[in-house]
């Protein structure tokens, strides 16, 4: 038996005060996608069955969000062992709620083949241990074009930002240790067993050839994301300044990544009021990472509602690998689900029953396409 | 004094009902871009500087919409004599009032510098008169991916839908005549002097090296699409049918190139209740074009709103050049003035003034580019 659909770390009337402006009912959901070669740094990240496919990962999440089915990829959205991408929470909690929601590709290595709004800026992100992530214009650009397309969406009570970016935990702890923040062995990982040396050997080698001091950092946090950022951070906290000048709430659906949108955010003097993070169990009851602490030292105010989805009762061993440490969060799966619960009054049993049908489905589809091959 | 503020013709009580869901408050704009090389054929368009330039007016609307300039050509978006674009209606009455509004880039030949949403098939349309303005498979692939788009940003009560096409006045005479249409001296444009024999050359043309029947179009008007049409129109008839299948209402904010809008949708078996037109009434006083003929041919239930503007009275001799018949619609202007009537409450005396000031703001910075330029 369950005791509660969602836990709250931090200030519960925040969180209640958000749910209320949620049930106005002008919700808009946005995905940022973008790619950064640090993903291919083998060892660093494993959304992708190589370090090189990781590039094709945001489209193929977003392709597979919006169809069901990706279209840069042959592969369904699913490793050899059957754990699915994030993607899948994210796409059946849409399907109980008619939330509008906007794909924006902020630099993905991959044009996704869906309608998606496009930073004019795009850009895929360097290596981030060459200390050279993003030329300084085009960060300043990226969070400037972002948060020009929140005044263009205005009108809405709430904003949920999610993100597909892999690799996107390493230039977390890039963007945060530039600006000073203590972050090391903090943030997260889709891999249960989260490279935490490896990253910090990537980071504290862009630190050094960027020779940004952290003082220069964090007058200008875009400075921190040329140096050791990527796209889709900046751009999520440029549309969060948006939003937020518009009156807006914000819900950041991510795990520890939403600790630099977060951070570029402050830094840029942006209050930060009215902004609530929403993610996983998995995330917040990982013991090798903590986002809680790394939340608290940016701003203890905003608080972190954690989802209490749980796979263990699932009759699918690809979903109950996520039990075991693996993908966690991602394609704003937890703060998604979060809303729909809200809006729609979803509980999380009800919630993973949908994911289980989903998951039947494609697997399914895997089926077919063996056989096919099988026969072709 | 003024009788006013707009006219119908046809069903009052679709206009109504539009107005009733309108007021719920859930409206959101799009605004479509594209090109066709159409409109490079010299005396077809004057939506540009020279023929080769219209291929950046589309870009150059948005850009000048969302930012109050252009970003991709130096000039400001008024011709040598003071003639503004017809965005300067649209962004004076989006100030006006807080509707959520999205650049949709169907296939502008220059890609604008503003957060916009991208069709994954955009494409520019070929010259009409090869009859060969898209492959089949382009044209078909808009059509759904604009579907989709709707379907992702659903939940609205009224969507509208605007264009920036040059050549779009041809294009839609080359849809029309295809799919068997007496549409020959009733598309408008945006010279005084309609040039109804260039643009029925251009058609026949096209008609007759298309090999494309009538019967067939009819059956598939995609076909006509690629064989005399352009991106935008048949972007605009995906979303509007993804539109009315969420159940929404759809304000086409347009002239005559509204009409083949409609046209594809009614072929592609889309019930087109719920749909308005709204335009301004320099197209339905137009003694050049009758959008009335146009619309009653493809059906008749179909209401045409006509947004009584009159800048007869503006102190502004360029904007006096709408009541001589140049320029007339464009980029939603008619249809955006519309619904923040409806939804602003504001009358279009309001809406000029406000129109009056934008385009002294405009002269303002026309001055110091003139000024700076003799300087440097």
């Amino acid at each position: 038996m369950r005791v509660m659909d969602f836990s709250v770390i931090g200030d519960l009337d925040a969180v209640s005060e958000l749910i209320e402006r949620a049930k106005k009912g002008r919700v808009i959901a946005l995905y940022f996608i973008g790619s950064t070669k640090t993903s291919t740094i083998p060892g660093l990240s494993i959304a992708g069955a190589t370090p090189e496919l990781t590039l094709y990962t945001p489209a193929c999440d977003v392709e597979y969000l919006v169809y069901g089915e990706t279209l840069s990829s042959d592969a369904i959205p699913v490793t050899p062992e059957g754990i699915p991408t994030p993607a899948i929470i994210t796409r059946s909690c849409l399907s109980l709620c008619q939330i509008p929601y906007v794909v924006v590709d902020s630099g993905s290595a991959v044009e996704p083949k869906v309608p998606h709004a496009r930073l004019p800026s795009r850009a895929v992100g360097e290596a981030i241990n060459a200390g050279r992530a993003l030329p300084y214009e085009v960060a300043k650009a990226l969070y400037e074009e972002a948060r020009a397309l929140a005044r263009m969406l205005r009108g809405a009570d709430v904003y949920l930002l999610g993100e597909s970016i892999p690799g996107g935990t390493t230039t977390t702890l890039g963007i945060l240790s530039a600006l000073g923040y203590d972050a090391w062995g903090r943030v997260s990982s889709t891999s249960p067993t989260n490279p935490h040396r490896l990253k910090e050997r990537v980071v504290r080698e862009g630190l050094e050839r960027s020779g940004l001091r952290v003082d220069e950092a964090k007058r200008d946090p875009l400075k921190a994301v040329s140096a050791l950022g990527d796209p889709v951070h900046v751009s999520m906290a440029g549309f969060l300044q948006g939003a937020l000048e518009g009156g807006a709430k914000v819900v950041l659906a991510g795990g520890t990544q939403m600790a630099s949108v977060l951070a570029i955010a402050k830094h840029m003097d942006v209050g930060l009021e009215g902004v609530v993070i929403a993610t996983t169990r998995w995330i917040t009851s990982d013991a090798s990472s903590d986002i809680s602490a790394l939340v608290r030292s940016i701003d203890p105010s905003v608080p972190i509602v954690s989802m209490n989805l749980d796979f263990s009762g699932s009759p699918y061993e690809g979903l109950r690998y996520y039990e075991r440490g693996y993908v966690k969060e991602g394609v704003g799966a937890g703060g998604t689900a979060f809303i729909v619960h809200v809006l729609a009054g979803k509980g999380v049993e009800e919630i993973e029953e949908s994911i289980y049908k989903e998951y039947e489905r494609l697997m399914r589809v895997r089926r077919s396409k063996h056989d096919s091959a099988r026969l072709g």
